[in-house]
Formats: structure tokens, C-alpha cells, sequence
């Protein structure tokens, strides 16, 4: 049956350090709200119908479908961002996109490629975006650092 | 109750241009009938009983566990490979194995690469190929190409 | 609906040889006992609530969220090793955290470097840890050889 149904999206980013870039990972997505749950990782599809919504609060362990993107680094100094969007059609039967980036960069870098990537999407799928949101964030390493960003998808039973 | 039932799998492949990296991955998606789903990567198993078809109409947005191979380059002139494939054993009530292959490579090296992976791993199972399929493309990069094979597996909720 | 109801976890490692990088991880997995399922991997919570329990018989073909660490190398002589652990708070209605390491090292430094990172995981929460358990494997590398360990969710459909 798969995991139908998702009815709720909700973009979240978030930063931290940690003493492993495993746990600058954990830390960044317990900073972004996301931390307790099990994110799925996802390309990269933002069901038609679903709801925008502010992150809510996840049941803890919740299995999550998730698009998202990180960047970790261990070069105190050094500037790493992630990012991702979703964009709509006009069309409300049809499916948005989702685009993620993670790199050695500026949030307005990041925010920047993450547009540009939906345009395309967009321009090669023949549809016009009717609207768009982007979740990015920086994070200058101090020891061991790591930006995270998602887009979760939510079905009802994930909510409470 | 997990993603069951999988009650069909279906191979495609396809290959693009992009002006980045994801997008050429997205494109070839597109080009591959996949692109408006949302591709949950899975290690690599068919499910016994599952019934292989052409890849029919997914529904957008859908959550499909996949088997898939994707290889991008950004150097023109390079030609890249991707392939999957499925083999299935002679006892029906056994699972099959899906293989997937990327490389700077001829499609024709990736499709051996992937006979050769199959029967190894019937091979260490003790089992023997009832039948088998590949399905691989190769790419000569522009200037952002991408190269995707996929099986995916299939719920009746999914389909439409 | 998601893929609630997990109800169980269980934890597993193993190491093969194998002709391909990606037939020595197949083997290992097989070696592990989770070699006929598909793996799903997630970011890595302990649902609360969830038995810990020895692997069990998993139905060929589940699609199975598991949080798992790999290490594969082509260099005879060389130590691969993975590694996963789970932790648990004193506190039953909260979850608990997986942690991953895989990496040239033997099994001592990975169950370390397991035990250090959830120790600094709890610490984060605000959490102390009821209860641990790690599993860790090592494989001296022949030709192509490969170290997984893995803790898989289950839920009551994928056994038997």
C-alpha cells in the first residue's frame, strides 16, 4: 500500500557542531526539529494536494519520508550551507518538485541554486510555478560543523 | 505493516542533459518515466511472487522503493553507464536479486557487470536463474549528463 | 499511515569476500542474515516502546527501514569495520538514538567510536542512557571484501 497517504509537507533547516560529523548531523537536525524521527531519504517529488504547513510536532521514531540535504565539515573556518525548495505548479492535480543542495557555501549561494534548479524543473516539465519556498541555512565550522535542511513529507499518523 | 503488498516491479532507464547535476539526474528521471515519483532507494531484493511488467503509470508523487544506479558527469565528451537488472530462481517461492551498476563505462560493460553480479550472487545462494533481464543505457556527456537505471517495486495503491 | 507499527528491533553485523564491491556487501548482508530482505536506510531513532529482540526470520523481499553502516575495500591486508549501537533514555515514552561508524578500523575502535557517539547523543537530549548495545565486525580484506552491521525496525508483517 505504500505510504500513502501524505497530506502535510513542512521545510525545516538547522546548524550545530558536534564531536563527530555524525553527531554535527544529529545535533544540526535536532536543531532544526527534526532530530527524533527517522528521516527516509527521498528524489525528490512534492505530491500533488499536499499542504504546506509549518513543522509540526513528529511522533518520536516516526519514519519520515524526507528530502534533504547536509553538509558537513571538519575544517574550522570554513563556510558549508545546505538548502531545499519546493515549488508548486498552477496546475493543483499535478506534482511539485523539490530540489536540495549541500556544498561549501554561502546561504545566499545556496538559496540562489536552489531556485535556479526549480526553474528548470519546472521549464522542462512545461508547467509555470505558481509558488515556491526555500529553507536554507550557514553554518561557519568551528570544529566539526554540519548544516542541514528538509522537506518532510507527513502522513496523519505521524502527527502528535 | 511496512510497504506491502509489492505485488508488481518494472525496470526503466534513461539518460539527459541537465544545466546541473540534479537536474540532469531529474531529467533523466523524466526521460526514464520516473521523475514525478519519489524514488526511496532500497538493497536489493525481489520480492517472490511479484509479477514483472513495463513500467506502467505511476500515480505523481507516489513513494516507490527502488533499486537504482544513477552516474552524472560534468566532463564533456565522457560516456557514463547505468544499469539494473533483476534474475529470479527456478523456486517461485524464493526471492529474486536485483544488481545495479554506474561507472564512467559503455553500456555494454555495464550490462555485463551486471550478468556477472547476478549470477554471483545466485551463485552464493545456493540457487540457479530461472530468467533474467537488464535494463542499462550509456550517455556521452555534453557538458551535465546524467545516466539512470531503476527497478522499481510496485503496490496497487500506486498505480494510475 | 507511514510505516507504523514498528514493534520490534533487532541488531546484526557480518563480513564477506565477494568477486565485486557490491557482491562482497550483498555477502556480507547474507552473512549478517539480512541478505534477502530490502534494507530502506533511515536516520537512525529507536521508536519508543520497540522490543529489542535477536534477529529474526524476516520474509524474503521486506522492505525493511534499517539504520546501517558499510565499509567495503579492494586493498588485501587492509581492516574494514562496521559498526551500529542503540541506546536507550530511562525514560520508556521517549525514544532511543542509532548511531553508524564504518571505516578502516578495527572492531575496538568502531564499538568505541559507537559508545562515544551516543554517549554525546543522550548528552545533547538531556537524556541518560538506560541501556546500550552495539554490534561490531571486522574483516581482514583478501581481494574485495566488505564489514556491515545494521539494526533493522520491524514491524509484525515482515516476519515469518
Amino acid at each position: 500500500m505504500g505510504w500513502t497517504p501524505v497530506t502535510k509537507a513542512a521545510g525545516t533547516a538547522g546548524t550545530a557542531e558536534g564531536s563527530t560529523p555524525l553527531n554535527a548531523f544529529d545535533n544540526a537536525l535536532l536543531a532544526a526539529g527534526i532530530g527524533n524521527i527517522n528521516l527516509v531519504r527521498i528524489s525528490s517529488i512534492l505530491p500533488p494536494g499536499v499542504q504546506l504547513v509549518p513543522l509540526p510536532r513528529i511522533k518520536p521514531g516516526a519514519i519520515v519520508p524526507t528530502a534533504y540535504a547536509a553538509q558537513t565539515s571538519e575544517v574550522p573556518g570554513e563556510v558549508v550551507a545546505a538548502a531545499v525548495g519546493w515549488a508548486r505548479p498552477e496546475d493543483p492535480g499535478k506534482n511539485g518538485v523539490i530540489m536540495e543542495f549541500h556544498d561549501k557555501a554561502t546561504r545566499e549561494e545556496a538559496e540562489r541554486m536552489i531556485v535556479e534548479m526549480l526553474g528548470e524543473a519546472f521549464r522542462v516539465r512545461g508547467e509555470r510555478i505558481r509558488d515556491m519556498r526555500v529553507f536554507a541555512v550557514e553554518h561557519r565550522v568551528e570544529r566539526t560543523g554540519c548544516a542541514v535542511a528538509a522537506v518532510t513529507l507527513l502522513a496523519p499518523d505521524d502527527l502528535g
